[in-house]
């Protein structure tokens, strides 16, 4: 059978995570916290559904669900979302991610992304008869380059994909980010940006989140997409929503009502219960930034190099002064041989390249972390 | 900004829902009951909770669930599926058959589907590039005319879209059709087929449920698709799952990774123990044979002309003695006037074709379908 994705294999999430497993390695390759979600939140999706509420949920999300979700943008970044046209529940931010790029791409249109890249970006461009253009990102700093960016815009780019704070790089855009990007977006009519700010709420050292709904030019021409599994600890309840322009949502929820219909009705009825305490989710850079900094003292003493953690869980490392094996290949080693699992960078770059550098996931307990940095600094 | 699925609106099902809401009509329209699901079920949800399946699940589905479902479709129709290569969990099974023609289809290839057909099978193909090839069966059998089809194959057809027992004609496939599906499939290696079969436990009057998967030939060229929704009372939960031929679901799952990776987990955990008891699904038949008679029992003095309704939660009828107005007016009429909610047949023609049908919904509580059916003698 002839495949639609050719080359495209198991993502590398799934591979590590699998690798992880068989080797009974400390898993610090997919993103996912170890550590229990807050039985509150579990307590209510009990209720929803005791109270009966087992069957489709509206098409575009419950009203209620979205009715917090516009309150808590509006607080967060001063853009009023009206819940009734801009905001669409979704099976997860993968969903989301996807089913907007359906909606808006047609064959030959041409996306600009930056590398490092979530790995769902392409396939989901390609599937859609999509042209992808990537740009390289480099390290420390993986600031984007708007000179660049500027170059290779053309009337046939249709959508710029960001993704902020990013993973794995952590880079989050600046106030002055945004500004470019309105000159852009001034320039180009045709053009529209999907802003993947799933890790919205994990920011570290006291950065605001330079969220796209903060400028009313960029919110007209931008789908935000989030995720309640990285900020309630729930990364398998596959419960995300995206928020954008009126005329942009409504091809969205075209595609969405036949794609998935609909979305898990009791955790949208728990969601919305839990969503009206926001400390639920205020807590959450003060929580990751103290594993940040517990996972980064204790790697001190490896022969491992850290970039800068700024957001998202996770972390980047430099292995030079261990080996100068290729990372998908090093990743695979660390496994094996010193039982902490990893993500090598490659796997966010189309043509695979190597840079030396893997990832680490934070997200987990702190017993988690200091056995796996014990690990890692006998390597 | 230009639509991909220009002229589609909100679904049929979205509509009449809320037209029911606006004016606090019984709901016979979109197809969910308004009984509980069982609390076993429930309560295996809570517990998967409590035990911390709370983060993604395996990208294929929980590797137990699939173990499980490998022995029911063995049981069943005698068909051995590999649940490592030839089953996926999905987000409801609007998901699977979306991702499966994703999976298949190329821009150009041409698909076959019957009328009356469900509403998502003409966008799915469309946003693929898929040309859609329609052919209309008849009141009251709504059986498949074979040399119909052969007439209408060529080359380019790729895939056959099957739904049995069918919504909403309730017209189920014999041994026979089996037979000549196996001629067709022979006489033309290039194609493949779909096969909707969500209602497969909800079958009367003893009829055994014609599965493809009953066919080792039929088997090694269709994906089924199914759902836990229609089965345990919880079409809000969204998963369902698929089987089918390695070679198709190896690219299935290409694309369902980048559609929505992976599938509620502590849902998955819960269905996995519920299904080890067959009697929970044994038991449908049964069930809703008993809401069928009911619903029928009490429409004989009514003004409506019932057409058999030999399986799904659905019964169609004529109205010709009561109006001769369209059919989405008279179902907006009925919502309105007569406080009952169905679906008028025309919203599964592509064209809209008045056929002068309209379709009940009867998988509710004794008490509603009394209460609705004194309502519609009235009429
Ligand atoms: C959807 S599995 C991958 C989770 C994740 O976002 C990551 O590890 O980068
Ligand atoms: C996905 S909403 C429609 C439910 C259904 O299958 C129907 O009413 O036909």
């Amino acid at each position: 059978m002839e495949s639609k994705l050719p080359g495209v294999g198991t993502t590398i999430f799934t591979v590590m995570s699998q690798l992880a497993q068989q080797h009974g390695a400390i898993n610090l390759s997919q993103g996912f916290p170890d550590f229990p979600c807050d039985p509150v939140l579990l307590q209510a999706v009990t209720q929803a559904m005791q109270d009966g509420h087992n069957q489709y949920a509206p098409m575009p999300g419950l009203p209620r669900l979205r009715e917090v979700l516009a309150r808590k943008l509006e607080a967060a970044y001063g853009q009023a979302y009206d819940p009734e046209h801009q905001i669409t529940v979704t099976a997860g931010a993968t969903q989301a991610l996807y089913t907007a790029i359906t909606a808006l791409i047609q064959p030959g249109d041409e996306v600009l992304l930056f590398e490092p890249a979530y790995d769902s970006y392409g396939p989901a461009i390609r599937l859609n008869g999509g042209i992808e253009q990537r740009i390289s990102l480099r390290p420390p700093q993986y600031a984007i380059d708007w000179t660049e960016v500027q170059r290779r815009v053309t009337p046939r780019t249709r959508l710029l994909i960001l993704n902020n704070p990013n993973n794995p790089s952590t880079a989050m855009l600046s106030a002055d980010d945004l500004q470019q990007l309105r000159t852009l977006l001034q320039q180009w009519p045709q053009l529209y940006v999907l802003s993947d700010e799933v890790y919205e709420h994990i920011v570290f050292d006291g950065a605001a989140h330079q969220s796209l709904a903060r400028d009313p030019l960029l919110a007209s021409r931008s789908m935000l997409v989030y995720s309640f599994g990285k900020t309630f600890h729930a990364t398998g309840w596959k419960i995300g929503y995206c928020a954008g322009p009126a005329d942009w949502m409504q091809e969205f929820r075209r595609v969405h009502q036949f794609l998935v219909f609909s979305v898990n009705t009791p955790m949208q009825h728990a969601l919305a219960n839990y969503l009206q305490t926001p400390a639920h989710y205020l807590a959450l850079p003060a929580f990751y930034q103290a594993k940040r900094d517990r996972f980064v003292a204790a790697m001190v003493t490896s022969r491992f190099v850290l970039l800068p953690s700024r957001g998202t869980y996770f972390q980047l490392a430099r292995y030079d002064r261990i080996s100068d094996i290729p990372d998908t290949e090093f990743a695979q080693w660390l496994t094996r041989e010193h039982g902490v699992a990893v993500i090598p960078l490659s796997a966010f770059h189309a043509d695979g390249t190597d840079h030396g550098i893997i990832r680490f996931c934070f997200a987990k307990q702190d017993a988690t972390l200091d056995a796996a940095t014990s690990r890692l600094c006998r390597v």
